[in-house]
C-alpha cells in the first residue's frame, strides 16, 4: 500500500509522489507532543490494541460519543463509581469496528488505517466482520520485542521527541532516559516546559501548586519575584533535561505588560483567593510577557496555542475529566492581543515565538501578516481539529502569500498516540508535497526549489526553529546572519 | 444535456458521474422547505412563467435590484399605492432575459437553466432574443395536466415534502391533503412547527399573536405555563398532521436556561409591552431550551438557523415586506451561545438538534467540533447564501474532518420554489458525488464505501435524522443502538 | 517564458490560456493606485534597481524584516540619525538575492520575477550567485530612453492611471501632466480624492491640516459647514484634474448619520483638542455619509477600504515612518457598520460605493450578499495581503454565488511600484481566466460567455464602474437603463 496522494491531477500526483519520496526517509523531528515519557523510560510492552489505539484517543472517543456511544462503553476511565467502564479490550474494539463508517473521510480513519498498515503490517480493512482478525493481529505484534516502545522509536526514525511536563514534575523519567543514553541535552527524548497549571489561576488548586513550586525550588513563591525566580529555576532544570521550548495553552492570545507593582499586587491578591476571572486573564496575559523575557535570557522557544474553550462538554468533564474530547475551539484574535508583547520584543530576532491556532480565519488575516512582518514570530503547524490533510493544505494555501515557507515552524504531531507519530509526519509531508507540486504544475516554482523546500519543511526548518540543531544561543544565531 | 459535473479532473469526473448515477433516481426527501401547501392542496395549474419563476424568487429579484432594477418592475407586490408594480408576465420575463448575464456563475442561473431543461424540456439558451420563445414554451407546458402540482410532485420523485407553518395556522390545507390521501403522519406532505412569530417579542403584534394562540388552543396564554402548554398542544396537532420537526429562525444561536420565576416574570412583563430588545433576545434564548425539553417528550427534531439580520434593506422592507431579499448574514457564534442548552441536554441522544449557518467560518471552527462531540447535534446542509455548488463543496471540505458524514443531516432544499426542488437535490447529489470522488482519487476512501456514503447522504441519512423512516420514538431509537 | 497558468488540469489550462490570450493585449485600466505622479510629470530615468524594486516595496522589506534583516540594511529611509541606512544599491540587491528563498510561493516572487522577464527581458533566475548579473542588466535597461516612465507607460498599454492625493495637495504635478497632454479629465493620468488626513482626527496635526484646508480653499474651516464646503471645493478641483473617485482608508467600515447639530458640536470640540478616540471613530463614520452625499452631487465613486490596524509594528513606525510594512489586518464587520449609510442611500443607483476588505471571511458572509442586494454597492478587488493568485481565486469562488461578476469592480493594482503594474494586471487576468475556465470545464458556463465575461472583468467593467468611459453623470447613467 503506497498511501494516499493528496492531489487529483495525474501530473500533480506524479510530482507530489516524487517530492514525497525525496523526504520520506528523513528522520522525524518531534518538537511538540504529549507522549507519556514513562512509555520510553520503562520500555514495557504496550497493552492490548484497544487500550493502545482507542481508549486514549479523544478524536476517536468523541466521534463515537457524537453518535451516542458513551466513553464508558469505550473504556475511558471515570471517577464515577457506577460508570460501568468497559474493561474488555476486544469488546471495545468491536464497538469501534461496528461504527467504522463514522470515520469515513476523517483524519482518524487515515491515521488508524495507516498505523495498522505501516506500523503493524495489517492491510485487512476494518469492519464489524474483521474486528477480531485485526485485533488479534495487532495484539500478536504487541507481544513481540520489536514492538516495544524503544524499538518502535528507532524503527520510526525519530531523531528527537519532546514530551511535555509541568514545572512541578520531577523529571524522573527524563533522568532515567538520560541514564540510559536516551535523554538529556541533545538527546533523543527531551522535555518541554509547560507551566499552565501554575500560571492559570483558574486551575483547581492553583495556590497550592504555587506553594509546591516553592518547595521544589526552595524559593519563596509567596511573592511575585520569588515566583518568577522559581520559574526561572525550573526552566534551567528543564533545559538540563534537554528542553528547547516552553508551551503555553491559554484561552486567548492576550498579552499585557503590567508594571512590577501591578503584577505583585495581582499575584498576592490571587494567592489570598481574591482573583476574579478577569484577573486570571490579565495574569495569564502578563505572564506571556514574563516568559518572553525569560526566553530572551535562556533561549527557550515560546509556543503559544490559544483558542480552546476547555471542558465545554461539562458532563464529559465531570464524568471523565480533562482532555477526553470535550474542548471546543472559539474565534481568536491575535492582532490586538499580541500587540503589547510585540511592542516590547516582536522585532528581536533572539526571541522566537511559535503561534498556533484553532481558528483558521486567522491564517490569512492575522497570522501570516504577523509572522511575515515580525522577526520573533513563526507559525506553528495546523493544530488539533485542523491537523488534517485538508487543514494542512488550507494552511499552506492561506499563509504562504504573506509568510512564505520560512516563517513557518514545520510539522508538529502534538500527539499522545505514540504509534501514530510516523503516520502523522508522513501525511504532513504528503500534503506539503502536493501543495508544492501544485506550484510546480502552475509554473510558480521550479521543481528543484520545491525539492529543497520540502526537505526544509520536513526536517531542517523545525530543527532550526526549535533550536534542535546546533543548540546555539539566540545571540550566536543572530550574529551569524 | 447531462448536467454539470462539479469536478475538473477526468478521472474524478468519471467517478463522480458514476456515484451520481447510483443515486440519481433515489426518491427526494424534503424535510425542510417553504412551499405553500395550498399549491398541493388545491392542485391548480401554475400561473405564467414569470409569476412562477421570477416574482417569488428573492435570489433573482435581489440580483436585479443590485443593478438598479426595482422589485416593482419585476412584479414584486408592494403595499405602496404608487409602486407601479408590473403586472405583465412577459414584460417581467424579458427584463430577466435582458439581464441574464448578471447571473453567470450564480446558483440562480444553474437552478433556472436546469429547471427549464429537466422540468420543462427546454434547452434554448435564455437571452434577450430568445425571451419570448422560452416564455411561450414554459407557458405551454404549464397549461398541460402533467404540469399540475401533484403530477409534478410524482414526476419529481418526492417521497416526502415538509412545509412550514406557524402555530397559529389551522392546518386546513394539510387536512385537505390528508383527506386526499396525501398528508398526515407518514404521508407525502407534512408540516413543520415554526413558532417564531409567537416566540420572538420583536415581531409586530406579538402580544396579539400570543392571545390568538390562547384562543386556538383554549388555554390561558396570559401566563407563561399556559403559553408553554398551548405550544405543546399545537405541537401535538402538528404531529397529527405529520410533523417530525420544528424550525427556529433566530438572529443568534444564544440559549439560556432561566428559572421558572425569571421566565414567568419576563413573559408577563413583555405582555405588558415592557420588554427591551435584550429581553426579547433572552426570551428567544430561553425558549430554545423549552423547545428542547418539549422535543425530549414528543420527538420533534429541533432545527435552528441563526445568523440573519432580517430586513437589513429597510427601504425594501418598507416597500415590499419581509422575505424579498433584504436579509443579510452576520458573524455568528455557536460555542458560547449553545453551551447552556448543551449543558442540559447535549449528551442526550434522544434529543436531535440540526444546526444551520450563514457564517461558514463556523464550519471547521465551531460546528464540526460541536457536532462531532455532542450526541444531540447534527449539521444541517449549507443554507441560503451558501446553498450553492461551491458552498456545498466547502461545507464537506470543512466539516468532514471533525464531524464525518454521519453527523450531517443530509440536503434540505429550503425553498418556496416548488419547480426547483428536483434541480436543487440533484445539484447537491452531484456536489457530494464530486467530493466523494475526490477522496477516492486520492486513495482516501474505497469506491464501495463512497457509493454507500452517497446513498446515505442523498436518502437514508435525512430520512433517519429527521425521523421520517420508522417514525419511532426517540427512546426506541436510542435503545436500538 | 509564457508565464504561470493558475490551473492544474490540462483541459482547464488550455481553456484558461485561451481566455487569457483573448484579453492579454487589452489596455490597462488603473483606477486605484499610489504611483507618485512626479514620476510621470518629470519623466526622469529611474534610479538603480534596488531603489526602484526593493527599497520602496514594503512587501519585500517586511518579509526580510521577518527574518531579522532590518529595513535600514535594505536602504529604507529613517528619521533616526544613527540608523545606518544602507546607501549602496548593489549591497541591498545582494541581500535580496541571498534571501530569495524566503519569497518562494509568495506574490512578491511572482511580481518581481515577471517584472524582470516581461519588463526588462531578463530570464536569469535570481540567486546569490546571479545577483550582480541581474542587477547590472536591469541597471543597463534603466539607462535607456525606452525605460523612462512615460515610455514605459505607453509600452505597458496603460489607458488610464489614477494616482492618489490629499485635498491639501496642490495638484501641481497633474497640472504639469495636463499641460503635456497627459492629464486632465479624460486624460491618461488622473488623480483620486483621498481626504483621510483631514477626516481622521487621530492623524498627527489634524487641526493644522484642517486650517490648511481653509487656507487653500479660502473658506472658513473652523466651522463644520465651512469644512464641508472646503471639501466640496477641493473635490471640484480634483474632478477638474480628472478624478472620478474618492478613496477612504478607515480602521473600520462604520458609518453613522449624525444630526447637523451633533456633527457641528463634535467637529468644533475636536478642533479644541477635546476629541476622544471614540469621537474620532464617530466622526470618520459620519464623514462617510457626508461623502456619499457629495458623491450623489458630483459623481465621484466612493471607495472604502477598512480593516487595517495602522502602524501595528510600533518600532518600525518610530524608526521608518508610515507605510513601510507595519500595518496588520483585523476582523472587519460590514453588515452593521454600513447599515446607516445604506439606509439612506444604498438603493440609489446614482451612488457608487466600492468596498474592499482585508478580512476574507467577509467575502461570502457579508460583502457578496450586500453587493448582490444593494444598487449602490460594488466589490473591489482583493486588496493588499489578499492581492495574490490564491487571494484573487478565493475572491471569485466566494463572491460569485451571491454577487455574480457584475457587482465586482474589476482589478485594481493599488500599487506604488510603477514597474509592477502590467504584471499585476496580467496575473489578475490569468487568475480570472483560470476561474472562468473551471466553470467551463464543469459545464457551468459556455465558453462564449466566459470569453465575454473575461473581457468585461479585464477592461469594460472597471471602466464603467469607475466612470472612466463616457464620464457621464450618475443621473444620465441611471436614466439610460
Amino acid at each position: 500500500m503506497t498511501g494516499p496522494v493528496f492531489a487529483i491531477d495525474p501530473r500533480q500526483r506524479d510530482i507530489a509522489t516524487e517530492l514525497h519520496a525525496s523526504v520520506r526517509e528523513l528522520p522525524l523531528i518531534c518538537p511538540h507532543g504529549h507522549v507519556d515519557p514513562r512509555i520510553l523510560a520503562d520500555d514495557e510492552p504496550f497493552p492490548d490494541p484497544a487500550r493502545l489505539l482507542v481508549v486514549p484517543d479523544h478524536y476517536v472517543t468523541r466521534m463515537l460519543l457524537s453518535q451516542g456511544i458513551t466513553p464508558a462503553r469505550l473504556g475511558v476511565p471515570s471517577s464515577a463509581e457506577d460508570a460501568g467502564v468497559e474493561t474488555d479490550g476486544r469488546t471495545i474494539w468491536r464497538l469501534l469496528a461496528a461504527n467504522w463508517h463514522l470515520f469515513r473521510g476523517t483524519p482518524s480513519r487515515l491515521w488508524l488505517e495507516r498505523t495498522f498498515s505501516t506500523v503493524f503490517g495489517i492491510d485487512t480493512p476494518l469492519r464489524a466482520e474483521t474486528a477480531d482478525e485485526v485485533y488479534d493481529a495487532i495484539a500478536a505484534r504487541l507481544a513481540e520485542p520489536a514492538f516495544r516502545p524503544r524499538a518502535l522509536f528507532e524503527q520510526f526514525g525519530i531523531e528527537v521527541l519532546a514530551t511535555t511536563e509541568s514545572p512541578l514534575d520531577d523529571l524522573a523519567r527524563h533522568a532515567k532516559l538520560e541514564a540510559d543514553g536516551w535523554g538529556g541535552p541533545g538527546g533523543r527524548v527531551i522535555t518541554t516546559f509547560r507551566p499552565d497549571e501554575v500560571v492559570d489561576m483558574e486551575f483547581a488548586g492553583w495556590a497550592g501548586k504555587v506553594a509546591r513550586l516553592g518547595e521544589i525550588t526552595g524559593l519563596d513563591t509567596a511573592t511575585f519575584p520569588g515566583f518568577l525566580a522559581a520559574l526561572r529555576s525550573r526552566r534551567e532544570a528543564f533545559i538540563a533535561a534537554g528542553a528547547t521550548s516552553s508551551d503555553h495553552g491559554h484561552p486567548t492570545a492576550r498579552t499585557v505588560a503590567l508594571s512590577e507593582t501591578e503584577a505583585n499586587e495581582l499575584f498576592t491578591r490571587a494567592l489570598r483567593g481574591e482573583a476574579s476571572p478577569a484577573d486570571a486573564e490579565t495574569f495569564r496575559a502578563h505572564m506571556l510577557v514574563e516568559f518572553a523575557r525569560m526566553s530572551l535570557d535562556d533561549g527557550l522557544v515560546l509556543q503559544l496555542h490559544p483558542g480552546a474553550v476547555r471542558n465545554h462538554n461539562t458532563w464529559l468533564h465531570a464524568a471523565h475529566g480533562r482532555d477526553v474530547g470535550g474542548d471546543i475551539p472559539q474565534a481568536t484574535d491575535y492582532v490586538r492581543a499580541l500587540q503589547p508583547l510585540l511592542d516590547l520584543h516582536g522585532n528581536d530576532p533572539r526571541l522566537r515565538i511559535v503561534l498556533y491556532t484553532l481558528d483558521e480565519t486567522a491564517f490569512s488575516r492575522e497570522l501570516a501578516p504577523l509572522a511575515g512582518g515580525y522577526a520573533a514570530l513563526y507559525l506553528g503547524a495546523p493544530w488539533w481539529f485542523l491537523d488534517t490533510p485538508d487543514g494542512l493544505r488550507r494552511f499552506r494555501e492561506s499563509v504562504t502569500d504573506s509568510a512564505g515557507f520560512y516563517n513557518t515552524a514545520g510539522f508538529v504531531d502534538d500527539t499522545r498516540a505514540f504509534c501514530s507519530i510516523p503516520v502523522r509526519h508522513d501525511i504532513a509531508r504528503r500534503v506539503d508535497a502536493a501543495y508544492l507540486a501544485s506550484l510546480v504544475v502552475q509554473d510558480r516554482l521550479p521543481f528543484d526549489e520545491a525539492a529543497e523546500t520540502i526537505a526544509d519543511l520536513a526536517y531542517h526548518l523545525p530543527k532550526r526553529v526549535f533550536r534542535l540543531d546546533a543548540r546555539r544561543s539566540p545571540t550566536q544565531e543572530v550574529e551569524s546572519r
